[in-house]
């Protein structure tokens, strides 16, 4: 059964709305100008802003003067009222970033991990976040909690990261209570796809209407949604998983007893042992840990070097690319194409040459109107500014859906 | 930018919150089970039901004495109090039905189309639905309006039917204009597989938490997704395109230039073909019309009849939905799978039975929870029941996003 709702919760939402417009506005906005901006009364504007100045939220930023009467004075977000930690669990490397509210990067640090015990990882992660926290000089009490985005598939409702077939391992780990555990602080565990595309969402410009599809170029890869200035999680914070669709009816076989899916065509690994396959290299790879991500740069140098093999090696993930993208677009009906995840900037000349128009050509609203694609805004440590991303959409962002009573 | 809310709209919302859950109760409630259910105070039910009453919407239906203290009075919809109209246009056959505010099917009738020209198909639509409402004995004043669900791709912003592949001569046809002005009332043009979610939504028990993706089986295959009691609509009404979703890399070519696309692998008429060229038949089909759809019929007959080819070619079939299926829940993350649409009945056996373990064995939250796979609750009808559906949805259902203040 859906709620009712009253004037407590209207209060509470309207103050979001006030806060998330002076936020996007980056230079500030007046009373007036935020009547505009929000559909709000001059009289509820002036209730609500009194309290966001008092609880130290916004500053008044100098005054106006514009034609006769009252100058108006701009109200701007204080970036400094709170910050929140962001946290990228890749299976290689973690990445860790400190945020302020408006969004801004204050300090980040990245952490190599050799060792796959969760316990320890666990410790590093809180000796890590700590050390993050102090290097910055920020006071603990401001800090409104840690996001960690994690390979799917994650059991939310537990804080648990469950099987991540690239995170070997870990088995069931329940991350979110021990690392609040271990660092005090409220924890939130969201898919790393997902949390990429929050991280977009905020500091992306204008993204609060319409809708994107974000693919998230990793180790693995995996998609996002935002509609109308929210991420869609799905029902278990499970959204994208997109591992085992068909991209290429000629491809390998793949574990699950099919061929072609994404998994064993469109991966940085895929994608390597593909340009093996086409001569690329003359020696084989020395054995190692990071040999992948190394020939992948190399295939990717050599193709923006112009090199013929290279370049179709790319050219042919492309178009894989573009197949999946086109099958995702027509189920999901978005606006527009976002790529991003830690393997885009390396990819994006060819990607963004190659990609939209067999994507347009395959597209079932091609009458309709042209799907745009464009690369991420927020760069390579996307995962984890959209960690602490999410931590603070959770306490900023107005949703409607907090207008409900609760059951 | 996010708008505000005030107190007018907070309370059009939760008048629609107290309808809803009367609707729903289907027996009815009393005030005080409507303070438990919606959680706003009594005052805010007195004064609402009060609205409600003197509009015609709800009746006093018996009081119940329950203890010591006051009879409570039972409240319950006037399902007579409006009705609306839905149309569901196939390529073979045009569906219409009446239903009355509780959901339920007043009248309803089916025109054979041999005409490809749109102006005289609206005509027939005109004057069907006149014959219904008439035939009926209902107020047209009491009419809401006319649903009317039609394949993809649509243009919603001018209520055109673009090029859908199955409807032949049917090319930018702007439906909603003309068949507005041909019957008078207002019209609204839905997507037929979001129409058939919604039909499920309003029909279905409990349909108002979690989430479903609707598997739509008609000459076409299309998906659609409710969550939290909405059907998504995507960004352009144009959610739910699966036609080239690759589902058997062994599969025949398809005309977009790949290969085992669901267009050529799961419609009726690829199940009739591989049946065909199984051997099911001995002799050559009569050219015509309905000659897919018998064929289709007769396949089904004899594998209920246990014939092995026919269970074999069926079989393989469900193998291939379940490929899809799998590719579609583990992006979209809902809770459980409920197939419908006119081809469904006759697949229903085999399909129950075949489809839940491969799909479970492709899900990437097995280790989570078990998907459900459901036949539809309404029937045959779903299209023209949600199209009709859709318009009370829009005037019933409490939404959040009616709470924003208008730009």
């Amino acid at each position: 059964m859906r709620r009712g709702t009253n004037l407590p919760r209207m209060g509470d939402f309207n103050q979001s709305v006030i806060l998330e417009a002076i936020r996007r506005s980056g230079e500030g906005l007046s009373r007036i100008e935020l009547v505009d901006a929000t559909g709000l009364s001059a009289q509820t504007i002036t209730n609500i802003t009194r309290r966001l100045l008092d609880e130290g939220f916004i500053a008044e930023a100098g005054r106006t003067i514009s034609g006769p009467g009252k100058p108006r004075v701009t109200l701007r977000l204080v970036a400094e009222s709170r910050f929140s930690v962001g946290v990228h669990l890749d299976p290689a490397v973690i990445t860790f970033v400190l945020l302020d509210m408006s969004g801004a990067v204050v300090r980040r640090t990245v952490e190599r991990v050799h060792d796959r015990d969760p316990r320890r990882i666990v410790d590093l992660m809180a000796e890590t976040i700590d050390a993050l926290i102090d290097g910055a000089g920020v006071d603990r009490g401001l800090v409104a909690g840690v996001g960690v985005a994690a390979p799917g598939p994650l059991d939310a409702q537990r804080g648990t990261v469950l099987d991540p077939p690239k995170l070997q391992g870990w088995h069931r780990v329940p991350l979110r209570s021990v690392l609040a555990e271990a660092t005090g602080f409220e924890v939130t565990l969201e898919k790393d796809t997902t949390a990429a595309a929050v991280g977009e969402l905020w500091t992306g410009a204008g993204a609060t209407r319409g809708s994107f599809l974000f693919v998230y170029l990793g180790t693995g890869l995996g998609v996002a949604v935002v509609r109308d200035g929210d991420a869609i999680t799905g029902s278990s914070h499970n959204f994208g998983e997109i591992g085992h669709i068909i991209v290429d009816p000629d491809g390998p076989p793949c574990a699950c007893g099919s061929r072609g899916c994404v998994e064993v065509v469109c991966t940085p690994q895929a994608i390597v042992e593909r340009a093996e396959a086409a001569g690329i290299w003359t020696e084989d790879p020395v054995p190692g840990d990071g040999v992948v991500e190394e020939r992948f740069t190399q295939l990717c140098e050599r193709a923006a070097a112009g090199e013929p093999p290279a370049v179709d090696v790319l050219r042919g993930s492309a178009g894989h690319l573009a197949i999946l993208i086109a099958a995702l677009t027509n189920v999901l009906d978005v606006d527009r194409v976002v790529l991003g995840g830690p393997f885009w900037s390396r990819l994006a000349d060819v990607y963004l040459r190659e990609i939209p128009e067999p994507l347009n050509r395959r597209s079932a609203t091609r009458e309709l109107r042209m799907l745009t694609v464009e690369g991420t805004v927020v760069g390579d440590d996307v995962g984890a500014v959209g960690a602490a991303c999410v931590v603070l959409d959770a306490v900023l962002t107005p949703r409607a859906s907090d207008l409900y009573l609760e059951d």
